[in-house]
């Protein structure tokens, strides 16, 4: 109940400070028999990892997973596995400053007031670094996904800042920093040093995709797939909005145009997204998130300390001008634990159902 | 785990067809000892009823509530409140039209191929009418923040359709059916029934504040305050986009003006919406929603049958012309149902530190 | 988490008070496509129902139970399944006299110091009749167990006071008040009328057991099925001790008899009770559970008032002198509401496995 | 709900094998600022830690913890608490003839049979090393509890095979290898060693119970304290047998001596072990229960292969031929995890109660 587990069949709980001797997770529900190593996990987490270009943070972590149970002779036995991933690079700086003003924008303000403690080295439990072991959980669900029924997770850019980014192909995501869908990044690499030049910092909008997935996923009334979906994405560090399929669009739609048709041989259109009554349509799963700008900026900032009186706050160290710029990754295995959670709900009350289902093509032709 | 209850410690079980013999819900969780009668759930219950206006679906239901436990000489017990709705307007019309075929954008599709089968009367458990419980749930929850905390819900229209509505003042959403913030709404009534006329239908976007919410609400790292307002939304018909606070237009925000900067006589702006790091600052919880056109239209539509065949959809009988029109109360309800949950797990965990907290004023004078 | 409700996949939200306007359930997680009316159910609520011999309360209810959601057509849709049974016996009595006594052995003084207010009307919400929305259910799920995997559910008494009850034969069990296995009761009906005449109570053992459960079932390490069995059993009011398999008898064994041998033609014993390491083993579970004395007698006993002051306390009204009698079909329901959740549960994570595994024989032949 | 989460608001998540590269657990929602360090933890360790005396299982491990996060400067801080313990004693041996046959008493056939593989390296998760990670747990809880409410728990051997023993004090308790409350243990001593040299083993009766429990734990109607109780107990490795106060023995009890009374200066007797009505009286809490004889000896038994074959199993290796021995912190630790996860829930939902209420003294001077 105090929020470190996610999802339920599938549980994931985290654990672990950004300074602290270690980060990791237990997951707790993943089916028997598969075959699972670190290096399925690893190829994730470096995709997440800082110091991976000059525009983000340039904190040098192997984040090294270590599986420590719930696998053996490299198959998982349906036993909790845990993953481990220690912290190597924990200066023994003085946070002394810090430990007793609030940064705006950061959670200092509000864990304090909450807990009445705070650890404040590097943001401590509230740091983006805490994303890693959830990269690490969705690395497994992504495999057993893909090996039971195909599906496949994606997610790239599709804004930053002012600049919003055309669709051009996903193979260009994994050639350029950004994750971007496009062959030339020139301008987003001049716009990102004029944004560190002038030391602040922008948001951004990540698009994030599943295709395969089946038909029949989410529990109405509450726990829909797209209910459950916002909940994972506005969970996210600095994540201030989430779309399904059309999104804030659909407010100007006109019903005539809206509502996806069917035919035998598909769905026309996607303005679901891929989710009609909280459960999926066999249809690509599309969200959108909005990521707000850094708050850790070398701008001064105004504030108050803990004991309410007015003071500056000037963050040094290092920062992604851009936190979107690393949460595709992230985004993706958000989605993937969502999914898994349904897929292993769905069977537990319908696999009778699932056999026999046979549903329309997702896609028309 | 089926998805059918609302919350962990203010836990509200939904039941309940659009056309079976009664909805409700089993509300578990309640603190003892509160004043609490049909009265105080009644008059949540009429702002949502449909039949208010010409505007929405004229289907005439007192929805008249039924506490059948949990309340002794009319205060809260501590033991769960069942509360029941008898359905009195069952018409025993013939549904065996549609209910072999799947109208575009309603949860038909999806129900038949989870489930194998499918109640279509009025839309069976995919109906809107499901948000009657949930809106005497929150009122239960409404009444507890109030007097614990003083905590106070509202909910306003600020598109309808392609028209943004302009915020002129609190005070107007009562006195029209639009839950429009402005004095003057004819031009809504115009859109609207030219849109009937056409036998179209139009989305809208809804805005829901709680203010007087205590500092420290949210449970970090996965159930965050916001995460929760996002599944609670994006869990309600029709809905295709939340937003907290500044929302998509962070995208375009720079740090050094996004952060809300803090002083020792308030926070000076509120881009958070209310929460940083997943937990209340104190501040408005200020959330926005969109909601798709109604599917239900009298326009022919093209679909598929339960065989997989080409059929024409075309719906018969009351709908509103958009949904989003009765949706503010809901929201509210929703948005209060997320805050009481997290008012209790707070105390669950830190009853000592809440006594000590001394937050700074939630808004700048 | 206020404990109303049973059960994760299949799970049971109980509501109601013993002489408020109504009590029942809601059923979330039921398999679709399950034949089911309301006579499945009221064949066991007639069994466990008062009135039904001259040993148990007179009190004198049809216990109708009415379906209200969740089944379409004569089946389950896989949406909530809520039974509601009015209580039509409410007397208007007078209960200020024992709304501020405590009477000993009942919940009265730990429910007025938990909630600070109580309802005292029949015991309020820890009457035994709350059992009957139990037995509800159980039946439910002892109808999808049955036709999914043949499972069976069986109880009888097997000792009443001091009076070991043999175990004759199962065919006994429904010909006499008591459950008893036994084919002459006339021992047992004296006893009772024994105690009667002295205003005093007596307690029982009861045996419960499932046969045909398929192995496989119950999470390790803490959710084991004999754990989430005892939790079960001791939640039935007046509850003190539960047993699985040889139970306490184990302590005086030996290694080398207690393990149950295995050999391709079955087990050869039992003292597992039908559970190894949390898990069914496909062997019969068996369960015993100790209950106490009905506290309500109508000699006078010692106790205080709310205000901490000596009183006397009479109890008169309708009082089973032996609780225990009417234990045997709530007890078969808990049973199999435990039985049903963990085969949900099993075939979340492992219905892969579930199509691959060829047990041996449960029993040797 | 792969059951290795203990709890709801104070949920403690298990991870690890026997023979895997380390065991631990995550304790989530313990609230914070609370002193705590590894010295508070490995006290209740090294009370249940192999190797302390020649009656049990001479595999030496020093089952040193290391605390992961959650604490800062030495004090909690709200967040996940992450318990590590490496295996330090993992014999490289060969199991390839056991990974093939079922040990009778054991969890091997039905780990087999549900996962469709097992680690079969010194019993995998099923060994009860597992508890190492519950007993540190257990040991935050315990002084969470003594901090805030003086609560104090305690365990001690009752009976060992068939040899009941007396109670003659709780200060002898840790003077023996045996957690047993008498003087001279040179009885049980030769018991053992007559055991030992026979290549068998026998089973124990163990007796738990917490002093200061304030009164208004537990929820009813499923959650009551007593069945989490029973629940925590039969969850424990070997145990077959749970009571609660006076347990079985309340069977033969009549109604006028088994209902505790009450006086204003205590309850006069203590049937109920400290619960009514599944709520915490503010008595002691009483628990006994049976552990069956280590399945583990080393005279050959009769069993079958993966393939359903007839074999012979030895168990060879070290192994307490007592496991109810080294019981009691084990035991210890599950009863505070219970008290400590209900003192949560019950401030959750009555924390405006828990202020106002004054008991009376738990027991009669």
């Amino acid at each position: 109940m105090s929020g470190n587990t996610f999802g339920t069949l599938f549980a994931v709980t985290n654990f672990g400070e950004s300074h602290g001797p270690a980060i990791g997770c237990v997951i707790d529900g993943c089916p028997p028999g598969m075959p699972l190593s670190e290096a399925d996990i690893q190829a994730d987490l470096d995709r997440r990892r800082p110091g991976t270009s000059r525009h983000v943070t340039q904190r040098n972590e192997p984040d090294a997973v270590e599986i420590l149970s719930g696998v053996y002779e490299g198959k998982t036995t349906g036993t909790p596995i845990a993953l481990l991933i220690r912290n190597t690079d924990q200066r023994s700086k003085d946070y002394s400053n810090i430990a007793e003003s609030f940064r705006p924008g950061h959670a200092d303000y509000t864990y304090w007031h909450k807990y009445g403690i705070r650890d404040p080295r590097g943001g401590g439990r509230s740091s983006a670094r805490l994303t890693a072991p959830t990269v690490a959980a969705g690395a497994v669900a992504k495999k057993w996904l893909a090996q039971q029924y195909g599906v496949q997770f994606r997610a790239c850019m599709t804004q930053l800042g002012e600049l919003a980014i055309p669709f051009e192909s996903w193979d260009h995501v994994r050639n350029n920093p950004f994750f971007a869908p496009v062959a030339d990044v020139q301008q987003y690499e001049d716009y990102m040093d004029a944004l560190r030049k002038a030391g602040d910092s922008c948001g951004a909008r990540i698009r994030v995709q599943a295709t395969g997935v089946p038909v029949g996923l989410g529990e109405p009334l509450f726990d829909k797939l797209d209910a459950d979906i916002a909940y994972a994405m506005m969970g996210l560090n600095a994540v201030k909005g989430v779309e399904i399929g059309a999104g804030f669009a659909s407010v100007a739609h006109r019903g005539t145009m809206h509502g996806d048709s069917m035919t035998p041989q598909g769905f026309r259109t996607n303005n679901a997204g891929g989710v009609l009554g909280g459960i999926s349509t066999g249809q690509d799963l599309e969200v959108s998130i909005a990521i707000k700008p850094t708050s850790s900026i070398i701008s001064p900032r105004e504030s108050i300390d803990i004991h309410g009186q007015s003071t500056e706050v000037v963050t040094k160290g290092r920062h992604d001008p851009c936190v979107g710029i690393r949460a595709a990754p992230i985004a993706e295995a958000l989605l993937a634990l969502v999914v898994m959670d349904h897929a292993l709900r769905h069977r537990a009350q319908c696999a009778d159902v699932v056999a026999s289902v046979q549903p329309i093509r997702a896609s028309f032709p």
